[in-house]
């Protein structure tokens, strides 16, 4: 069933206030929430907001925080987030890194005792209207194996990078440093299909096309999948969104990241607080005049466009057209929520006494 | 046969300047150029020598370079390298940021009309010693199709990412966003062997394990190699390095790039100035006290260490272990040099009457 963006905004914002938010921090972290459905990214969006109140009800959300800078520098500050939802303190700490921007040219931000944030390309995408390049990246829960690793020490830790044009469209990079995105998987497993070799490994560390692998004891495995196909590229880049997230902030890093779930508890000796996120901001104009850096970046993008293609039915891509494109069905016929979802959504309206 | 580091070094000093650098451009070179092979990237150390050399002779370089900052802002700066050396220009340009990251936290600077710059972790580990974050990135000659492409849109533009320890082995990332540099296809074609699938595209855009199918009109892929194992991660990692070189400080980008070989020329109408690079420079006392990050990143590489392997005799390794067990053996045993190259070096040394 399909459902307007306004429709599941005013659901998660009633929600949020029925965990303890006021009403300016609930739109802001329905804001974030509804943008991943918004933007065809439905493993992060409303599919995810019974995971948050659960997070609530095991006490590792504050409703009320006190989000404030810790330490800082004219280009830098570390925020602790006092562990808000971090669909909250992560537009504030984005803000602070394009408030330090306009004073100093660029602006980078890390956070500590903070939780997920939903869509990384929220973040960034900040950066756009300021004409500056935004940059957000956070670390999550372990799910992933390093090269030649049978433990599961990182997470997906995604990557958002997002540059303004002047006409063309944006160029918004919103990645995980895995071949596959969990979400990928739960499609696969709830169609019962196989997943390629490359995207996990089961509990022995071998190579396995069971989509339920990690569930299993398995891991996810880094971009690349394995080590022929450059698997420790994708290792490095996971381990420099968990170092730049938590080892700069105080936060959680690698293994001791807290699960996202709330039935796994917290590791009990955590060598930081909560988990980590990281934000840049760069204007352009610190670099060259504003109108000459946009004038190259439409180019850059028409040019890629053209890209002479293998079939010429299938163009090559910017990054963010899949986005730019769900947005703009979804925007005219609605949003679709899973009956699963709607399952879900509806005993927490029931809970909480809002209708959807 | 091995030589010295110091043999390469003094060789590689005196073609420099036999080719008009003064003796303190030169010797910088060289520590630039031999730092490669000690590190056991041979693709981009004293073999190259010939190609920097060619490149002069087609007045492509200029040995008296006038660098210097074109733009700039307390965090950022642009350079005009004045078509010097990359590998000159380099780390020039790594001292700007460093020296804004003194000042203001951060440094971050963009540089054009520059030319090959050697391995990208020598600019970024100079951050090291001044317990800052250190970032190096390059774009590069157009071997690389991005995804659903048959066109050589990118180069094979490297990140690197250098990260300060304690007491454990810094944390060193060198990576081309493809699954393979074209190093490891040369070592391929010289034992007359395939190259796995995921590395190398025909020139129909059609998957080939053909080692020599870039040179016969196919091109690079991507880190993750094709749709299904996410290259088009691989394409947006390259991307930023490009936008980041090239569209930020006013060089060119995408195919516009011009080639490393001088046989083929650059293309006639060009959107900028030379190649591009972009540096950053990051205190960590910016985010948190020195020694509390330096503590948790020793933490973090022991931890990482410890990561339970597939295959015990194979442990996880921690980004810089390869290079520097090379340079452990290299530095007491020498470094090997090729015939081929030997025989290059050779006729080099008779054009400028150097004796190796």
């Amino acid at each position: 069933m399909n459902y307007t963006y306004e429709q599941l905004h005013s659901f998660a914002k009633k929600i949020f206030m029925a965990i303890g938010h006021n009403e300016e921090l609930a739109t802001g972290a329905a804001d974030v929430l509804i943008s991943a459905d918004l933007r065809g990214v439905d493993s992060h969006g409303i599919a995810r907001l019974k995971g948050y109140v659960r997070l609530w009800e095991v006490e590792r959300i504050n409703a009320q925080p006190d989000i404030k800078i810790v330490h800082e520098t004219p280009s830098t500050a570390t925020i602790d987030a006092d562990a808000a939802l971090g669909l909250i303190a992560g537009p504030k700490a984005m803000q602070v890194a394009i408030d330090k921007a306009k004073q100093v040219g660029t602006g980078w931000v890390s956070v500590k005792n903070s939780n997920h944030y939903g869509i990384a390309g929220f973040h960034s995408m900040m950066a756009l209207e300021e004409d500056m390049i935004g940059i957000s990246m956070t670390n999550a829960s372990p799910l992933v194996a390093p090269t030649f690793g049978k433990e599961r020490m990182l997470g997906t830790n995604p990557i958002s990078v997002a540059i303004p044009t002047l006409n063309e469209t944006p160029f918004i990079a919103d990645m995980a440093t895995t071949t596959a995105a969990n979400g990928k998987l739960e499609v696969l497993q709830r169609k019962k299909l196989d997943a390629p070799l490359g995207w996990v490994q089961d509990q022995e560390g071998h190579p396995t096309t069971n989509a339920n692998g990690v569930k299993e004891g398995g891991a996810l495995l880094p971009l690349g999948g394995d080590r022929e196909h450059a698997s420790h590229k994708g290792y490095i880049l996971g381990s420099i969104v968990d170092i730049f997230s938590a080892v700069l902030s105080g936060a959680n890093y690698g293994p001791w990241v807290p699960p996202f779930v709330s039935f796994i508890d917290p590791v009990a000796n955590p060598v930081g607080e909560g988990l980590g996120h990281f934000f840049g901001a760069m204007r352009v104009d610190a670099f060259r005049p504003k109108e000459e850096f946009l004038q190259h970046m439409d180019q850059w993008v028409a040019r890629f466009r053209e890209t002479e293609a293998v079939d010429a039915d299938n163009p090559v891509q910017i990054p963010g057209d899949f986005e730019r494109g769900m947005e703009a069905e979804r925007s005219k016929n609605g949003i679709p929520v899973l009956q699963a979802v709607l399952d879900d959504l509806k005993e927490l309206g029931d809970k909480f006494e809002v209708e959807l």
